[in-house]
């Protein structure tokens, strides 16, 4: 058992390797594999560094990085969750959870809290810090799917109408940002590259 | 040829996606697979939010975890230079300032400047943030060797000598975290997961 708050601590940093296991469904833009959540998280963290100024409200970059940082933590226990997955979402809250008090836990008390609190405000997305993160953290799965022709999109056959359903939130946190990721979408549909919505029978 | 200022900061975000492509000598704790840069540049970012208090000196934590995310992207160009290897050392420097100029070249002047001197003061260690995110950066290969029964040092025939020798920067950051890490290098020896200092002829 760890005793003292170093090593605590680094119990805590030794965990969270296993983050570099857990697969996501994106596709890295220059090689065939698929991108695991620790790389995405370290993605993800420099682009907030990269693009806060497009922030609607303002907001802190520095708590946005660190946000970001600890975003995906819970699932070194919970898995990913796939957005499109309706069935796995529903139960991913309680999942997440028990992942943050065991794996926060593994910190000492003052660490956990703060850490576990804010992987709250970001599932949340009750402030401005949060509301980008969550921005950010959706655009970066259009940008890899754009970049890699689809191929995500097209293995689960999402088509657009859902890509646009799960990612205008992107428009909470920034205006501009969505207005970008829309007309990815909408050029990736007229390049073929993502499948239009299906038709409504009449 | 991206135009607008948000266009080139995407241009940089997906270009650093090759950082996930370049693979490190250290293997991770859980997985046969050695690790790569992106993952390694999230994991001790994370590490520099838990382990600030350790610093000698003031740092401020937001900018150490900003350098860290920074401090390899360099190696989309110019690759991971193994820290044992004095050859690919000595013609580093060189091949990195061409690949900074590059990569950070890819933003909007004002953040590419930015970016580029936080990797310089973080290369030159003139600081006390560029000290504490340099021991970080010593102190995880350490852990992850540990980790797994020292199977990159055996890999390549690393001496306990030569991991201290490149390892007792970690001092300038953190005296706590040196004591930490010599101990775990001594244990190492002590289990034979680390070769001995070979012996001195007389």
């Amino acid at each position: 058992m760890p005793r003292t708050r170093l090593e605590r601590q680094l119990a805590f940093v030794l965990e969270i390797d296993r983050l570099k296991e857990v697969l996501r469904r994106t596709y890295l833009t220059g090689s065939p594999r698929r991108e695991n959540s620790a790389e995405h998280s370290w993605h993800v963290a420099v682009m907030a560094v990269v693009l806060a100024e497009h922030a609607d409200e303002p907001v802190d970059p520095a708590r946005v990085v660190k946000m970001l940082l600890v975003h995906d933590i819970v699932e070194v226990d919970a898995g990913d969750t796939y957005v499109y997955d309706e069935t796995a979402v529903a139960t991913r809250a309680a999942r997440e959870e028990r992942a943050a008090a065991r794996l926060f836990g593994l910190l000492p008390p003052d660490q956990a809290g703060e850490l576990a609190a804010l992987w709250r405000e970001f599932e949340a997305r009750g402030s401005a810090d949060a509301r980008f993160a969550g921005a950010l953290d959706r655009l970066m799965p259009v940008l890899h799917n754009v970049a890699t022709g689809g191929r995500s999109w097209r293995e689960h056959g999402i088509t657009a109408d859902r890509v646009v359903a799960r990612n205008r939130t992107i428009a909470d946190g920034s205006a501009a940002l969505w207005e970008y990721a829309r007309r990815l979408i909408e050029r990736a549909v007229a390049d073929g590259v993502l499948a239009p919505a299906p038709e409504t029978p009449k």
